[in-house]
């Protein structure tokens, strides 16, 4: 089968043997805004040559924007859930093929503000599957970071944070950018850590944040070393205010799923404030609809 | 004399009778930036055909980027030490007139994260010799709001919210701005209200920003009331940050200084939050500059 992760910046797909491990993968920079709405068009370029019957979509593809809008599944729900919400598309482009897309997941839907997620549910089931019963938090940090408990094996619960957008929005867009130089991929471990500390005052994000501006200001730090700061700051709130830190039993430690770079930073957060770590690869989305797609039926 | 509020986005005349009442005013669209340097021409071509002898200067055009860089004068300091802190330049663009800037005020010039202003304080010396003995607390929203708390007629220290800069970096340039319509100036009580109540809500800012989304994508705001959900929040993060709340003895009332629009918007949230509010406009910065400068021996 072929699994499909297609989000807002970026598609990924795998092509994957019948016991679900990746056999070859490809990736573009093929958000679903960028295809001018020509999604079977924009998928059969990218798995050419590839000709494995089922392919299984998941990520903002399934959003209003994207191909098909799929419908969120309430919380609790696992890997059984998604498999019976799944929705199969036939489509003169890929005649005798069956197209899989997989359903978000929601939290709190009867709420004012719902939380939602579409893409990282795959990636969870990857990692479902292989824990034990009982409670465990995964966070999955990018532009809108997953705070997730499972329990028993479903996604029992789940909060988003904005932080990684905020950063970005601050960075290039704000009075704070100024003060930064171009840089982005530099770790400053002495910054961060002054903003992992600076979080854990009082005085609220918006009083920290006009912080950063004069801690550049009066020469607190450099150009190339503020981005860090920035960066402790903000993901410093994200962890205090996912109550990882007050909940009891606290737990001994957090699953971390995706890239190298983002996880380098919150696990030295989550290390420095006493919590251990586990990470994981994006990847898992491969794992994930693999699985998913076998509860369906689909394979093996 | 002559008092000019001069900052990042705007030139604020004003032409003072000898008892300090305002006879003429001029604004005009000219930041400091938007001069190209050339602040003498400028400032000549805004104040023609006003000829007093002292021309006293306030806000930004006294920053690194500005006209002249003035230091900050450490808190607690009030009109003496502002008047003590002016300085005279004499230009040939201004031959037989003397230039005084006003000195910034900092809070915390020893932390890794001090506060400043300029041009709030002229704003306040305008009220300080109003107010009675014992503790005050102002608040000047804006784009870097000040919280301040004024003791026996000195300013004794105060924080600064990002909030102003925040709501426009993430309307105009994050995806909650695109489920909010153009209209930036309307005011939904209803969308207000419920971003106040959310932001007293655990979870904190990150997951609460995110909120703003779901709740557009779920329609429980229309594109129009959203802008005032998420301003709600922010104001309301500001609020409650700002420890008022939760001071003793909890102050029965805030002065407010600033244009109508934002007053109102703060002036709501506090009045939800059960703290009176007192009403300045901007216009308190002539006042304020007059009675540094009479401080200071120059009128009167």
């Amino acid at each position: 089968m072929i699994a499909v992760d297609w989000g807002t910046s970026s598609l990924r797909a795998y092509r994957l043997a019948a016991n679900g491990k990746v056999a070859e993968q490809r990736r573009a920079d093929l958000g679903i805004l960028a295809c001018g709405g020509n999604f079977a068009a924009a998928l059969a370029a990218q798995i050419e040559g590839w000709n494995d019957s089922d392919i299984v979509l998941s990520g903002m593809i399934g959003s209003r924007n994207g191909w098909v809008e799929m419908p969120y599944l309430d919380c609790p729900a696992g890997i059984p859930e998604l498999a019976a919400g799944m929705k199969r598309i036939d489509t003169p482009e890929f005649a005798g093929r069956a197209l899989w897309f997989v359903p978000g997941l929601a939290n709190g839907s009867d709420t004012e503000t719902p939380d939602v997620m579409r893409g990282e549910e795959t990636q969870l089931c990857g990692l479902l599957d292989t824990m034990s019963q009982g409670t465990h938090m995964i966070c999955l940090p990018g532009t809108h970071s997953k705070w997730v408990t499972v329990r028993d094996g479903r996604v029992a619960s789940f909060t988003t944070a904005m932080t990684g957008e905020v950063y970005a929005v601050l960075r290039q867009h704000s009075i704070l950018g100024k003060l930064m130089n171009g840089d982005a991929s530099r770790f400053d471990a002495y910054a961060f850590d002054a903003g992992l500390r600076r979080s854990a005052q009082s005085g609220g994000l918006l009083h920290h944040l006009f912080g950063v501006r004069t801690a550049g200001l009066f020469q607190r730090f450099t150009e190339s070393a503020l981005p860090s700061y920035l960066s402790g700051l903000l993901i410093g709130h994200e962890v205090h205010a996912s109550e990882l830190l007050t909940r009891a039993p606290r737990p001994a430690q957090v699953h971390l799923i995706g890239s190298d770079r983002l996880l380098s930073a919150y696990a030295h957060a989550l290390l420095a404030l006493g919590i251990g770590v586990q990470r994981h690869s994006e990847q898992l989305a491969a794992l994930g609809m693999y699985r998913v797609a076998r509860a369906r039926g689909l394979t093996g």
